[in-house]
């Protein structure tokens, strides 16, 4: 169908946390009697995170971040359990171990605890796995933060298995947030504007980002972001692709602008440095073998897709 | 260049909040002695807001929403003053007009409290007015839901020119949020799927839509979102367009969905009914001359446009 011609892939190769398998079937959040008898389930699978890491099963050569009931419960008594969906019709969950069990659970040489940003780069399990902890570990981190109702402060509860939570003394209800960053390049010609945060390691450089504001246009974000950082300005700007970052809870957005300007002064608030990579430097950088030794963010970050974008043209 | 050809305009003409000329000018926001002189500036000019309605200045015949110092003052002492940003040189702020001065203000004759959405259905100003009273209300009522530290309980400020809330207590820092929502129609062949809520007046057909979740690309949110609400399964996705909509603080961000499946059943809970409409129905929904009397959303809302993309194939 012409509407859907030409569009890459869906979701973008080795693209981290952007490939979820899991049906989140959201029905049955609401049924406790449906959650307790999932909960019971000898086939359910649980993933456990503690103080934001995930816990993983380790027999001494792999890892194995999906708990049966036996596993789950000699982690000590959750927090609270999340419901993830089916994964045909088995049931996942979430379950937050309290801070309190993480020495112990670290002591432990049946287990490992590997933060979530190495897992992802590593690689470590199948792409829909890696976005599913993700997702436990970002909700988890929300609920953490949002133990008290804004509304009131009054403390609030979980509800609806995790996806939201209740102020009994005010009534208010609140969702998990989903913070919408963008991430892009502006492109002058045949060279593209990248930036260097000042805590990059050497030689990284990388697409200028920024949480969007309420009121903007993702069109409209990604030229103030640009503008604020660079000074540069842009026009037409096109949308290319999103990602689900759980660093604590953004949605990035890719973009290409177009720039109208080509002097930057830098924002040095945000930026240690911004210049002009022509198309080749870009490529050399990819492949990693630019001769001033520059670097790009990893191949599971959407910044990485974006500059493999604009090097093929 | 290539990357932009054949992108559409930007904004798309007639969406509602789209278009902001306002320069946010963010490097203003933490320097109170800025903050304050601007205050002062006999050019400045303010949006007044009151339980969450736009406060206008009314001659009899015309509506202003740009109150002068003078004006303002007359309102009564804000809550909270917002910087909105710069319009050239001329600083605009925000006025959050307390909820006990509402019966007084309705009562003057020379104002007139309307709500958002019908200055926006009556395009009453320019679009990047519209747009920025838009953000003023939605900052407003973040602020207003968010008094107290989801972290701690405690009571939490204002800061950064209202663009951020400190808690003092436990020092976290609070963002505005800005929601993601999806909307889309799925589209079969020559038809698409509309769907209508409960809550609809009688014959209106639209997009669906849903909040994104945590952990979700643009793309699987659609795809969830229609399964949900119809059964339907989709593949690939398209992004063509986003709107702000300060409602109460959402991101709309417009798709095209290719569906694999025809049959529905709706999600009774979600939907009064959903059924699939031929291109030559939606031009005519559009046109205002469907024989089933069938109409849709204001051409201010973004379901109006992509209803208007499928129809112009």
């Amino acid at each position: 169908m012409r509407f859907f011609d030409q569009l890459p892939p869906q979701p973008t190769p080795e693209l981290g946390f952007a490939t979820s398998g899991l049906n989140r079937a959201a029905l049955h959040r609401e049924s406790m009697e449906w959650q307790r008898e999932a909960l019971a389930n000898p086939a359910s699978r649980f993933i456990a995170i503690c103080k934001d890491t995930p816990v993983l099963q380790f027999d001494g050569s792999t890892f194995d971040p999906l708990f049966d009931r036996q596993g789950a419960a000699r982690l000590g008594d959750p927090v609270q359990a999340l419901f993830l969906g089916l994964d045909g019709n088995v049931p996942w969950f979430g379950l937050n171990i309290p801070a309190e069990q993480f020495d112990d659970l670290k002591a432990r040489s049946d287990l490992k605890l590997i933060d979530m940003r190495s897992i992802a780069m590593q690689g470590l399990f199948q792409p829909g796995v890696i976005s599913t902890i993700g997702t436990a570990k970002a909700m988890f981190l929300w609920h953490q933060r949002h133990r008290f109702c804004s509304n009131c402060g009054a403390a609030s509860a979980s509800a609806s298995s995790g996806w939201k939570r209740i102020c009994e003394a005010c009534k208010s209800e609140h969702f998990p947030r989903t913070d919408p960053v963008v991430i892009m390049l502006a492109i002058h010609g045949d060279e593209c504007l990248m930036g260097r945060s000042p805590a990059f390691p050497e030689g990284r450089y990388s697409c200028l980002a920024g949480f969007m504001e309420p009121g903007e246009t993702i069109e409209d974000a990604v030229r103030r972001e640009i503008l604020e950082e660079t000074s540069i300005t842009t026009g037409r700007v096109r949308y290319l692709d999103a990602q689900p970052w759980p660093f604590p809870s953004s949605l990035m957005i890719g973009c290409l602008a177009e720039a109208t300007s080509r002097i930057i002064t830098i924002d040095p608030a945000e930026l240690a440095d911004a210049r002009w990579f022509s198309r080749e430097e870009v490529r050399q950088i990819l492949a990693e073998s630019h001769p001033g030794g520059m670097t790009a963010p990893p191949r599971m970050a959407i910044a990485h897709h974006i500059m493999q974008v604009f090097a093929e043209g």
